[in-house]
């Protein structure tokens, strides 16, 4: 059998119960680390609480090597750990296809993931549109598809989920060329650059999806002993120190109701100008951009 | 200390470890009891699992008297437990703002919810616009304030989660205005009748924001051990047997991709002819309807 766990945002105990007892009973543990990592846990702490070695299945093995991983698990038991939920932001598909192909039984342990968990911040989850990814930009790659992303939501009064970009286990290019295997540290976007790189993309496209004083919610540390919110407009975010990894950022919708907005001001500097900044960005796509169509209007 | 602890969506084991060694030390454990059930356990059942009494929460202790369930809360340690994520499709913000002006502490312990869980069904969770709520119809009242918001998500796209209703502990009319406290045997709405109310609506707007082709996917006991999903048009689903409860329904959005078509094809009865309406449904809302508007088209 292969399960696929949820891991949960930070400690090791963040593992459901039935994850616990599936992950120990299993003859290899493999641990997805290039897409997130649990805050408060490291390989050797989850090694120690499972009582198993724990396998880094790095971006390589997880793409191309999935039969290795796969490897005998018609007959015994294989688990493929995951930060968040297995089927959260990063979905593990085709490992379950492949599986599927092999005939191998597959089951799946949920878990929390930032895709449901962000609800912390007080904005209700059922007001969120599509979810967008933000790279870190270089000098000359910076990709602005997640731009009309952020105009679809906001021109419907959506709250877009921002996902921030981790770099593990990344080769320079120089080194990449030369063939050595020798990596970069990890790097992880924090709110700061992903405000300025929103900006930027402001700047070049003109076409105000957002504006500098759009309000939006810097999430860090999302279910850690030290997560924590701060609300403000993007040109604040953009100086905000946010501290240790890791970071999501929330773009506010226009349809922000009262009882969001009376959970968010426990995360302000000042309370009246928030509202302002609010009340201003409510206009921007006021009045309601759907229209029927004029076919249907005689009805 | 106050802690909301999510329970996940089935098993009493599926809490996790974090949450199940908070529940054993809190003096009182309530249980949120009226927006959703946990599949595969019940209150006698959990109460053994923690070794703790259990209070049922109902909506008027929860919406009324939440100064019982904070009693003392600044002294002792009490947990609040919700089924999925404390701020999943129910939000328990309201809560926590009492607590935070009683000076009481609050802790959140994640788990899964529908929200994320339902990426399951190999639909990717970032492509999902905002969530819908469907309410049992009666002979009187058919509330359609969704069908908007389903039309501004399939314009732009995007998959619909729909959560369907849940009924417990409600009254009849009669007994409402007798003042008898009675109570109805609790209903779960299942996917035929979802479908089935879907497809009225669109009868009577005709504004084609689906149609009785729009491919949909049934997700049935989500987590549990008889999981189930199911993929057809509205009108194949409005006659799907889903059995036991609970129930939701996805909506797919134009923006569907290949591999999350290659997943959902081992839930249809007729691969070919499920792909024919996904290719038919993908013309519906064609081309994409952004378009920048005019003043901004000469950057």
């Amino acid at each position: 059998m292969l399960y696929l766990v949820g891991l949960g945002l930070s400690h090791e105990s963040d593992i459901t119960v039935r994850g616990l007892e599936t992950v120990k009973k299993c003859s290899r543990v493999y641990l997805e680390a290039y897409t997130s990592i649990l805050m408060a846990a490291n390989k050797e702490t989850l090694e120690s609480y499972y009582g198993r070695e724990v396998i880094l299945a790095d971006r390589e093995l997880v793409e191309t090597g999935s039969d290795e991983i796969l490897h005998n698990a018609a007959d015994e038991d294989v688990a493929f750990l995951v930060v968040g939920d297995p089927f959260g932001a990063t979905t593990h598909t085709d490992l379950v296809l492949r599986a599927r192909e092999l005939n191998i039984p597959v089951e799946i342990i949920h878990n929390a993931s930032v895709m449901n968990a962000v609800g912390a911040c007080g904005l209700q989850l059922y007001q969120f549109g599509q979810t967008i990814s933000l790279v870190f930009f270089t000098d000359s790659w910076k990709p602005d598809s997640f731009y009309n992303k952020i105009m679809e939501n906001r021109k419907i009064g959506l709250h877009t989920l921002i996902l921030l970009d981790i770099k593990v286990k990344e080769q320079s290019i120089e080194n990449m060329a030369r063939g050595r295997l020798i990596y970069e540290p990890p790097r992880y976007m924090d709110i700061a650059t992903a405000c300025s790189q929103l900006l930027e993309i402001e700047e070049r496209r003109q076409e105000q999806a957002y504006t500098e004083n759009t309000p939006c919610v810097a999430v860090s540390r999302l279910g850690s002993p030290s997560q924590k919110f701060k609300a403000g407009t993007l040109r604040e975010l953009s100086e905000y120190d946010s501290g240790e990894p890791l970071h999501t950022l929330v773009m506010l919708g226009r349809q922000v109701h009262d009882l969001e907005l009376e959970y968010l001001y426990q995360f302000v500097d000042d309370k009246e100008k928030f509202k302002k900044f609010v009340e201003e960005d409510q206009k921007h796509f006021a009045p309601p951009v759907y229209v029927p169509p004029e076919e249907n209007l005689s009805d």
